[in-house]
């Protein structure tokens, strides 16, 4: 699933990795586009298809960001929103009770009134994008170290305030795009009441579980639906995309509108080693043994499983995605090819000055990495943590001047920071002591027991002691404590009793700390470096390049084909009927009850998921499949196997998306769960 | 804990990598030297002392070689033996019961009559070396593949088994010295009765548990003995080496006696990667994500925590060992290093012919990895599965000429295989459940779904349901049942009906499938070019080179010494104040209640653990650190942070290995234990 990052096929990861050159300019079907630098052009050339400026005003202004980390599309002029499933999971864990697993069954809502508000979710539309790369690159002129991050933070946060100076409805962010060949601002009108329609539930979603996550051929129902509110009611638009639920064609030429969360494809070699030889082995190695707890915690009841869900998912998720970039990286050839890019780039640019600038500064990155990591990340999967240490460090940086605030706080960004930290969410104790008592032993054992951040962080405790400490100790979970530690700022948080606001006061110095000597030793000097790379790689390949991801609109091109594995085809297609064939009776690949019951009713040559050539990757998920009329004609949701590099790099014959089409979509929302209203809403009645 | 392979303190191996140079002759207190090659004039020149045949002779005849996976030393005319604590580890859980935990609380046996045998133990005494080079390298002359893998196999067990006529006291095994260099036959004198006599438990032997492994600073009283017997009663033996209680002074020469259980420091760079892209990190994440499930089972309850012990310490034990071998890989200045001592000896040899076969015999061996390790590599830590393989295979195997039949079912093999399937050892039903599980899950996982491998292992079955089958309805748990199949031999196993046995006669024709496949496309193409590869080898750099480890017995030479760390000094010893003072009441660094009430009468100042130079790695457990007269003055136990790239090279600066002192021993049997007799035994009344 590509909520966060693309996914990977174990096996095909080994061995078989890719095996196209890589092209110092974008291959056929590659790039990940901003809309306002479309290669119309090429389009036209490679598929006839004309997209012009009304074209690109449409899909965009339809095109929704959700902060949760994945893409979305409006699909009717009431403010319903399609996006994947798994999209929708955080807000069904949200919502589910002991007695009602909404993330494994699913919702409908009853009617309008009944639909559900995801708590801390908000939706963003694409209003204007504007160059401030002159006036970003001057601020902290003659600066180095953490005073020029500190200079571009507050230069940044300055024109993200005065963009947006109506922060009800609006939201800007500054976006450093080609690592640093520009800055720009994106405009983007906001809906912070986002409401869940309907989820077919994990179990249809995502048949198959993780053993499938990143195959094809997949039988995935991964949609859901959204809608948007405005003063407690829906929004009425006219920008939605036009839905469309014939069944697609093979080879037709297909678009996909999305937020593709982060590339790395114009980093250095230096800071690709990086990742190689120290930040993948770690996390990965984490991510697994924090999996192996949670698997084994939600065995031991169906409440427990219930409660892991969401947790365990996105952890099984995240973890192949990082075996999947480790083991393109750890593939010599792949590497040997991005050496020789980046020998092209140097011998063009006539120096490896900034290379080497920022080769020294991985030195010093490498050298603070684990207790940056440890230290100032904190513990994966803690909500109070979370609550605590965005508390904690809002009440303190909203006494300085904007000029002086940590990135993430200026005025622009509070309303969301504010948004996620008081919304209600159910806290469950028992995967908070989870959490956080591995944490704790991952810093006991990283740092080892006698550094001077474990003494700090555990004292004379031990990660069992104090996890279960905090975790039943903090009354966090209630949103009730958390808007008034937000609205009585420094003093409230400082006169605070709660154990974990006192633990996070007591670390917070240090992860300051530590987050200063990085902006001092790594950041602030590569700075500079990576805009002259940048400026190297215009120079010598012009606009014909598109920069990396970074969670802001792009659009890809391509059509819909399968490939070739190990000699053998992939069709483009699956069907209904395949979903039925390959029901095991035993989950993952248990069939929903509803699915069992419409057997004899749906049409079994309805053709479910469907293989792209796009160029997407983790933020993707949700964005809608286009055809070249711009019609909605599906919803991406996953890649294949052979997408496991697209992080560092593209391969048109063997890289694919996978989306869930219209056509199965509509079937299924009219046989399997009767959505008739839904349905005539999407199609007319 | 270096019973496999030696510890690695994560935070050490990040960042301040192996320093030094690596050589192309050994380095100053470099090498795991066999008996029939000790460099007894480097000891003479660098610390004076003679070394001579009769020294070697009387360390060779005590030491002793534990075949589950340690190393031990004869230290009493009555077979007394010294070992770890943690090589005993094994023994204390099997004699564990839900109302007593030997594991952690130890035992000391209330006389002779008390002392219990230690199942599927085998204690054995390296006899004499003998060179039979010329008939290993014979056999199979023109053939190549499998064919030339199955002609070794043959020659080797008709060598042993010619060796060994008597396999109720001796064993015989051909080891291969110098990767293909040399072929020895070892004959050992062998004790299958091996008794636990005194464990002071886990709490006091590895006080600081897992975040405290291969650190140093240690207060560990992390040994143990055992008793030979035969026939009943305890051996006789004048072979014994003589206890020394004092202090040991620093700078001192000590030497280490054992059985190193293997290195990679003479293979070549395409092995090496193979490790570091592929295998390394695979079993990294598995060992990562198992750990996790553990931790958890153990945490359900007190009984749970007890059933998880020894593989919990295990499994700790090997994730760090991988962790630290991949991180020495993934640093390039040390990869850099090993190339350039490649490039020296191929320039040497003239030729690059042998590593270009091996090279190419790699990328066969990294596309049949993930299949072997699935599929013939089998769950790790399902006893009930080993039990069934062992069963199957032997049953086949003895069936066929001794020509024909796998590696390890020789017929100087099959007794003590017969002794580890036979042996009474409890079987912990819901551990074997979830290590099942955990394997079905990576089966799924690593090959996918759609794999033959994966069809054939787990049918439509889920892994869950699989594991929980075989778990509850096997008897192989009952040794007269293993007894009556190893008996009844192919009829009888062909005729069983308990599930394990017929799933492993099922999945074993693929297994078996597998090995040939990597016999003839890894295997066999690479056994004349690693043989060249040693030729050249000794031609270059003569007999100043010592072999691989190979869990044969070996002796390191060396001084007591810290190290500087980071710029500060790490002294040679730890006291006994030291303990007190480290403890925070917290496991693992809760103190032993017997240590509490004897803290007032311990001398505080008892040297307790001691930093050496030795060259020591997993297998060297129990090892007798040795002064210069040959007398015992404290049994390795561990390896300090930076012995990390021990498996790959050795740095004279940072290596070091850590023991337990015999000082600490004898005060602790003393005041501690209270254990006079055995004190008696070791030092005269």
């Amino acid at each position: 699933m590509i909520r966060v990052q693309p996914m990977l096929s174990i096996a095909g990861m080994v061995g078989a990795l890719i095996a196209a050159a890589l092209p110092l300019r974008a291959l056929a079907d590659e790039g990940m586009w901003t809309f306002d630098h479309f290669p119309s052009a090429r389009v036209k050339a490679a598929y006839g298809v004309d997209i012009d400026q009304a074209w690109l005003d449409r899909v965009q202004g339809a095109a929704v960001r959700l902060t949760g980390g994945c893409s979305a599309a409006l699909v009717s002029k009431h403010g319903l929103v399609l996006t994947n499933n798994h999209c929708v999971a955080e807000c069904a864990q949200s919502l589910s009770t002991p007695g009602q697993d909404l993330f494994k069954e699913g919702f409908a809502a009853a009617g309008r009134g009944d639909e559900k508000a995801c708590p801390g979710q908000q939706a963003e539309i694409l209003e204007t994008i504007a160059d401030v790369t002159s006036r970003v690159t001057a601020a902290g002129a003659g600066a180095t170290g953490a005073d020029l991050v500190k200079a571009r933070t507050a230069a940044s946060a300055t024109i993200e305030k005065e963009g947006c100076p109506d922060s009800a409805t609006t939201r800007c962010q500054v976006v450093r795009l080609y690592q640093g060949g520009q800055y720009k601002l994106y405009k983007y009108r906001k809906y912070a009441d986002v409401r869940l329609v309907f989820s077919p539930g994990f179990t249809a979603a995502f048949f198959g579980g993780d053993p499938d996550n990143f195959n094809f051929p997949r039988y995935d129902l991964d949609c859901a639906f959204l809608r948007l509110y405005e003063n407690g009611a829906p929004i009425l638009t006219t920008r939605h995309l036009v839905w469309n639920s014939r069944s697609p064609v093979d080879g037709e030429p297909v678009f996909v509108a999305g937020n593709p969360g982060g590339t790395d494809r114009q980093l250095t070699i230096s800071e690709l080693e990086t990742q190689r030889d120290l930040t993948l082995p770690i996390n990965l190695a984490m991510f697994a043994e924090l999996r192996g707890r949670l698997i084994r915690f939600g065995e031991e009841s169906a409440e427990n499983q219930r409660m892991a869900g969401d947790d365990l998912f996105g952890l099984e998720n995240t973890y192949k995605v990082l075996f999947g970039r480790l083991f393109a990286l750890n593939d010599q050839a792949f590497m040997d090819r991005l050496k020789a890019r980046e020998l092209d780039l140097k011998a063009k640019a006539g120096t490896t000055a900034p290379w080497d600038t920022i080769a020294k500064a991985q030195v010093a990155s490498r050298e603070l990495y684990l207790q940056r990591a440890m230290v100032d990340g904190g513990p994966l999967n803690s909500q109070l943590f979370t609550y605590a240490k965005g508390l904690v460090r809002a009440a303190a940086e909203r006494t300085k001047p904007p000029a002086d605030r940590l990135p993430g706080y200026g005025d622009a960004q509070l309303p969301l920071l504010r948004h996620r930290l008081l919304d209600a969410r159910p806290v469950e104790k028992p995967l908070e002591q989870l959490a956080l008592e591995f944490w704790l032993t991952k810093v006991r054992e990283l740092l080892t027991v006698d550094d001077p951040s474990t003494k700090l962080i555990l004292g004379k405790e031990s990660p069992e002691g104090l996890s279960a400490e905090l975790a039943s100790g903090s009354t966090l979970a209630d949103p009730a404590v958390r808007k008034a530690l937000w609205e009585g700022g420094e003093a409230a948080v400082e006169a605070s009793s709660d154990p974990m606001i006192k633990f996070v006061l007591r670390i917070d110095p240090a992860a300051r700390a530590l987050r200063k000597q990085n902006d001092e030793r790594v950041t602030g000097p590569s700075v500079n470096a990576s805009e002259e790379i940048a400026k190297a790689r215009f120079a010598a390949y012009g606009d014909s390049l598109y920069p990396d991801a970074t969670f802001t609109l792009r659009l890809s091109y391509g059509k819909i084909a399968g490939w070739i594995e190990r000699g053998r085809p992939v069709a483009s297609f699956t069907h209904f009927k395949g979903l039925y064939e390959r029901a095991t009776g035993q989950a993952p690949f248990a069939l929903d009850p509803r699915w069992i019951a419409a057997k004899t009713i749906l049409n079994p040559d309805t053709v479910f998921d469907i293989s792209t050539t796009n160029d997407i990757i983790g933020g993707n998920s949700g964005s809608p499949l286009i055809n070249a009329k711009g019609q909605v004609i599906g919803a991406i949701f996953d890649g294949n196997i052979h997408s496991l590099g697209g992080d560092y790099g593209y391969d048109p014959v063997l890289n694919r998306g996978v989306a869930v089409s219209s056509a199965a979509i509509t079937e299924a929302l009219d046989k399997v769960y009767g959505e008739k209203a839904l349905l005539a809403e999407l199609i007319g009645p």
